[in-house]
């Protein structure tokens, strides 16, 4: 099969692999309808994030089951199926509490030995505890299908962000970050109840889509600007729920200024940088709480995706260029460069 | 009136300084019976945290009001009070929401202009929002009038931190640090429930403290090793609730490394230090999160006061040395050199 693989920083090809098939009897193969790709590739992409030449990539993708191994009870050929941006084994303590990235037997696509969302095919380990099936309908609608893709990471982690942060039905929410966990992070502070939604971000395109999915407010500036208009539509006091989607030591301290004393920051943007750029003494003397992480997004995708069917949340419009697997290294160029949003592949 | 000064680092002075006076109508005046020397003191001791030379010092007291202002309400002359280690306003929003320590118009005791707690007489600014009443008969109680006074700081600072830990019926809660605060956070997580509570320390006095407040293990280890102990108490996973008592890198480190994952880290320790010993990234990687800072223990003496009252909790223990006001510098030397633990004085 072809799928995508990182030889280098910036060089990214689709590659002749070998075909998956089932290992061990928790498998199943799943053949990809829709994959895409991530803000936190491009840390792969830019060479942040260290990879073996020859590593796949991409760890968001939905599609359909094409073999099942013998131990696989949830699911049988022909399934259309969402996977979550990790693997898990769905039977350890971890797991049973809903912290699916904490699972001794779980792992990331991608990394060595293991498929990457961005190709023909992924082997599947442990997919009973791993993957969620869709309505078989869904199929054959195009805006649906691309919407229950955000599952399999963004919307997810969105999610995880506003509950980190204590989004509540009435509370004001700033968000930090204008790229997909952003834009959806502002979806899951509103289907949360916030009443009020601050998105900060400077690029018209993502600040519209943030008003559709329902920000009340734009801040159109970074760094001491957004700290004190955020204060100023405050009442001088911040938010108590920020959402920090980022994961540079800048975005952190954006979150930080912004924040009311006694609120919450919830964290989903990968950390980078050599320092946090977090100055623990003003979270001290503003007792304001740090909470996320990497998203157990299985654990949310039984809770969001009768919202998705519905249509009552629909993050689809975050991809906003689409892309054939031989578009995928186009696709990283354009997201590196933000002239892209969010890159949808159609293997 | 006499009253401790701290003129520089180590020199800390008992002198004659005005008396205190009602100033504006919301004051009392406080004259002090029980006052004490706490770890965040060693700061400015220390020359850690900067001092004007001839600020008064100590922020914990327990007294009879000797003088009330005209628009004070709830306190007359000849009152019992105890005072949290910030005043406040009462009627602020921070205030109606418990988080007092955010007042715009609080402070610390022994701020530039303010008395301290380490002296004869204090005025109280804001007597009605700060104060809180005590049963007179608590006067001719020694052992009770002592343990009355941890409200004023350690004991509160210990709920704080056992609360941001996220302490409930049955947790596993590890506590660093074996000062007043963390010896108060045993109390604390054993009061709010928990099952199992490990303390680190290597002092056997204070380690045998930690046993009488509720500590089901002792980890007599420091760094790496200690987060061993812990993880071997906890089946390899670390404990859920984890109260960090100290402020240092070693310390947060620590209290990171014996984390559970998806558990919570519950700071009260003062932070210190040039970085913050914290590496975001394995917070994220494990989704733990930080919750705590400055202690509003205004807002916890209503819900504390009736279980030291009746005995169910007695915080007395902590304090290992009584000194006169003369005897003040050498009550800081005693716990600058850790041969004291905390220092009551008796002005």
């Amino acid at each position: 099969m072809r799928a995508t693989v990182i030889h280098a920083p910036h060089d990214i090809r689709v590659e002749e692999v070998p075909d998956p098939r089932v290992q061990e009897p928790t498998d199943v193969v799943v053949r990809v309808l829709r994959a895409c790709i991530c803000g936190s590739d491009l840390w792969a992409y830019r060479g942040e994030s260290a990879r073996q030449p020859g590593q796949r990539i991409g760890h968001e993708f939905l599609g359909v089951v094409e073999e099942a191994g013998s131990q696989v009870a949830g699911f049988a050929p022909g399934d259309l199926v969402v996977a979550p941006f990790v693997w898990s084994d769905g039977t350890c303590e971890y797991c049973a509490e809903g912290l699916h990235t904490s699972c001794p037997r779980g792992g990331f696509w991608g990394t060595v030995g293991s498929d990457g969302g961005q190709g023909e095919a992924v082997r599947v380990p442990f997919a009973d505890g791993t993957l969620v099936k869709l309505p078989p309908a869904a199929v054959s609608d195009d805006r649906l299908l691309t919407g229950l893709l955000a599952l399999s990471d963004v919307l997810g982690t969105g999610h995880h962000a506003a509950v980190g942060a204590g989004v509540r039905r009435g509370s004001t929410v700033a968000v930090v970050g204008d790229g997909a966990v952003g834009l959806c992070g502002v979806l899951a502070a509103r289907r949360l109840g916030a009443e009020r939604i601050i998105a900060l971000g400077r690029h018209r395109a993502r600040t519209d889509i943030a008003k559709t999915f329902g920000a009340t407010d734009i801040v159109a500036a970074r760094g001491e600007a957004a700290v004190e208009a955020v204060r100023e539509l405050t009442g001088g006091q911040g938010a108590h729920a920020v959402i920090e989607a980022v994961g540079t030591e800048q975005s952190m301290r954006t979150a930080v200024g912004i924040a009311r004393d006694g609120g919450a920051i919830g964290y989903v943007g990968v950390p980078h940088g050599s320092g946090t750029g977090l100055d623990l003494s003003v979270l001290f003397d503003r007792n304001i709480a740090l909470r996320g992480g990497v998203a157990p997004v299985r654990a949310y995708i039984p809770e969001l995706l009768p919202d998705v069917l519905d249509g009552t949340v629909d993050p689809s419009p975050v991809f906003d260029v689409t892309v054939g697997l031989d578009g995928v290294p186009e696709g990283y160029r354009a997201m590196d460069e933000r002239t892209a949003l969010k890159v949808l592949v159609k293997p």
